[in-house]
């Protein structure tokens, strides 16, 4: 009970929603906590808004796959590597390159937040030159957030609370304003997280670039964990930003 | 153990380091953390840079006493306000506007990082356009902690691990680019840091201010709180930053 | 005549807009700066987008009240405060949560530029990660204050001058990236700012909790008052930014 | 009597504090300023730390001078500078390139705020990484005005308020992270500070330089410049920052 | 090849692709880029989006001209200060103030983009608060830059790599968070510049203008310009940002 | 000769000058730029301000070794892989952890920049709130760059033109606001600086993490490389900031 806030009660376990742009990038970007909050037992939606038939499939279309064929390939993978972490994966179909933001998109993941009722949200930070599609997401997942808890918004079920936000690592984080201000300790469902990025066939590459990051962030980690000067050598870690404010009972 | 760390051995509680400038600080800024911690059996120094004898104290100096007259002043209030929260306060007379940065200075608190092994450390934030003796203490506080990391500096005791750093609300916070980051909630040792407040009667005029601002960021908290909608309704609160990243095992 | 633009000629007193985006918001946000303008005899207009009825009525909709009559009740709210405030107030009824920016939207405003022809504009600051509505009508108010200076922009009217902008304070500044740049001194309007916060029955906390923060300004307001140092003991304030250059022939 | 202070008693005109690194600078970044207050029977101090000897007198020291007579230069210059503005100047001779800050500079400076009495300060902006004299005269002048106010400075004198602030534009504004906050309109004093830019022969390659520099911001003085479409065409003006809020009794 | 690129092959010449939002503004901000372009031999396109017929014609419009004559005029200036320039131009008659984006209006630039195959993209700055058609036209520019280089964007054409891309200067430098990080030499085709200005007969009080700013930008050059102290006195200079990191084989 | 200065006389290659704190940075940060320099015939001189004996060398103090023995061992290992890439070093010995910028010091560097006349400096970014003698470093690399062009300022040699500057990249780079503004191509000297590398044999656990870095910095470049689809597979690259303004003639 960190946050200040009542414990969930015993039947309700903790739930966690991730609003993706594109069909992979739960994967990569937020893989281990998935893993890790599904190992404890907790509940995890995705949220993909498209499958990225158009912009993060370009090795089908090299092959000449037609786009509903790209959309199943994309979709089955997905499921595959969410199942593998532990989640239920959600896909809107709202088309990308460009994921374009509507009233209705947003009413629909409305609905989502008031159904699975999230004690945390993940998602895409709200910058990246590279690609418009993912803070296309991140600003839908955060109006969606703050509609699904006024009462007088006409969306189906109750209202919800205002669940804490995190918005996972970027591509190219430098160049999108990202700052890891959380660390995440994935160390023990990095395995898990790895298969799961096996599930991706279409992005191999990405394997190892996502399994040196992990590396990477788990030296900071390390860097930054406190007086524990024994810490396991070997610390593989995710990055996070916070958009709101933590809200804690103890300082550490 | 949600900052990924090894728990402390049995016998030795946390230990918290708060550094400041002047000899009141600890209680307008930092009093709910420092009492909350004492609550829970913990260990908190106070390290105050200077009794504020210059800069904090103009009725004093309007009533007419020497300057050791009002260190005296000084020192009396910030202990009985220390032994109220449930601390212990160290004085380094350091001498306050201008509170000036040298290598002397920071080596003493280097000494102090090593004895007392902080667990985290709360200080002031980094920019204060209105008083420059709160930077000074900050950068010293900062700079302390790395040097008494590192086991080629020629200080007494063993070196210490990297304890996270809190900074916590300066008095004119949007001045200072203060953002609450983490928002504590202190209701539960509320009528403690009141009663610490109140120790400094020659600042009676703050004491009503940061009772409302300790309503303003518990209002705050409540926006911040996560799904739990009945919270009680009146949660006192004080808002820090982290200057370096948060270190988990559980997003929350 | 400190912003170095000619008189007013006597017969027209000078012109202020305020934009925002719900019934409510210009009492507790600007509500001393209406009843300062209005106690010189100068116009006030000011343009509601929306009636706040989904997003800021939640009182409203637990009694089961209809959106007819939700609406019916901020209307009738809001003409009560401005006319204590000595204000004409506008209804778009553009719809909220989400308010939703438009072209048409944006035109209706133009219009009201022209014909108001403002003097100073106050409208809410772009960031909010609170509430979306609050930017959206931030950036109309911007987008239309633009057009209507443009001659060729097909709208009923004069075309307008470049009046400055003030942005108000949102409810949790420091995460909106408030700053505050002016600090206006409310303390001969504070009892008819606090009447007209009385009209707005359904929002009872906030009555004290503004109370508070124009007690807050005012410190703050002092500290920053120049070489005055007798200024009277209670002053209450508000706070603005200013996204353009002030304009002036004198620097104080 | 915009600033919501008292006004002054008739026998004490407003006074201006300039306190600038070297001794050209107030001419080409704030004469203007000066010449205005000037105009209107105002007293304005300049404190110049340095003669600018070392860094800004390149002409001299190719043709051979000696410091000593490289000094006698400037400090005779700019007081014809400060005499064709109507000003007062004070020579610190603390050696430039680099200007280093100490508390007794400092000090010496404190005992000039005390004297003035300023109503108003005019400092370079706190960064330039062409010239790092000028932030370090920039956090002497701020420094000095915050220990100025405290009773419990051992300097002679009454203690001050807190006077405005307003940082002038250096020469490259946007490496400065300089952004005009404040445009003061300078155009009927234009020839008096043409005539001051004049007197410091040495440099007669900035003296179209500055001219360019307030045409230009003259015209962007008249797009921010409110609904008076009617003004004049040939504006001058100069720039400033404020890096304290600005205190008034009404928005314009 | 100065930018870790294979060479061009023989045949086929640099070509840079300027996206602007009126019809006027590539003169005036990138009029030195592209003639220093054209000199080289290498192909410049201009795709202007509207002809600035209602934001930047007030002279037309007051002399009582219709929206088609006025758009003729402007297209007519455009193209003889392209053809002087040495470039050639497009219009997407998209329609000013305000400018609006839409998909279709990012498709049909994805094309151009496609046909010209850019290996360098000029544009505006993301922000720019006193006129939003050219934020508008700049996103258009980002946006369909990258879909141009997804395989799966159903367009015209080959995919393209990923352009470099530089932010011409605003007219408010400051105001649009503007800051020169490359400095362009445009000495030797000044005189080509100032004639393709003299096109465009409406503006006349902008020639002057930008001849100021070219030189001011030429003083900051030669202050940046190394270690060649002898550069020749008048250097005339474009500002631009980068957006994306440059990519080099050598720091110079 | 892309930044619009006359070519060096074929006599004199260009000269690079890299500043840094501790004896193994250049390493890690800069050694491809340093290879890459020396590889075309270029002049590299590393001033290294001291020996990084108190806080790079934890393994030599954990063996039990005199100060006096460490700063050999690393000036041994800091000249073996000088050699190794192509440079000359120069130590400064001025004491880390804390090291203290002085104008002594400064004085010293300022004399290197007169005999070495560089054409390009390389130094650390200016924030690190990991390491405070990294921005101690950089500040005095970049007051002595000043201070050397200057003709007043009394020390040894000719005055310098203005440099341009490279700010390396720091351990953790998102903590101290580094953002890639410059991704130099390393592929071809990448053997080279990973034999420099195993050189510092106390820190070979940096030598995984700094060749990961460099395929992440090439992976990068790629995505940033222009029109040139067909870049080879394994680029190797390291990234910079770059505090002053680019001079160019063409902009690609």
């Amino acid at each position: 009970m960190t946050n200040g806030t009542a414990p969930a009660t015993p039947s309700t376990p903790r739930s966690t929603l991730v609003v993706t742009a594109h069909a992979g990038d739960f994967v990569w970007r937020a893989g281990g906590a998935i893993a890790l909050a599904a190992s404890r037992g907790e509940r995890v939606t995705i949220a993909c808004l498209t499958f990225g038939e158009r912009g993060e499939s370009a090795t089908a279309w090299r092959e000449g796959r037609s786009l509903e064929e790209i959309k199943g390939i994309r979709r089955e993978e997905a499921e595959k590597a969410a199942a593998t972490l532990g989640a239920e994966v959600v896909f809107f179909d709202a088309g990308d390159y460009p994921l374009i933001t509507t009233p209705e998109l947003t009413d629909r993941l409305v609905a989502v937040y008031r159904q699975v009722r999230p004690d945390v949200v993940l998602t895409h930070p709200l910058d990246d030159p590279y690609n418009g599609d993912h803070p296309a997401a991140a600003r839908t997942a955060l109006d969606a957030r703050v509609l699904a808890q006024a009462i007088g918004y006409p969306a189906e079920g109750e209202i919800i609370g205002a669940p804490p936000v995190f918005f996972f690592e970027p591509h190219q984080p430098e160049m999108c304003g990202f700052r890891p201000e959380v660390l995440l300790d994935i160390t023990e469902v990095w395995n898990t997280k790895r298969k799961a990025m096996e599930c991706l066939a279409a992005q191999r590459h990405l394997w190892d670039y996502y399994t040196d990051l992990a590396v990477r962030r788990g030296v900071q980690l390390k860097r930054n964990a406190g007086p524990n000067l024994g810490l396991a050598h070997k610390t593989m870690a995710e990055a996070y930003m916070r958009p709101y404010p933590q809200v804690t009972e103890v300082l550490d």
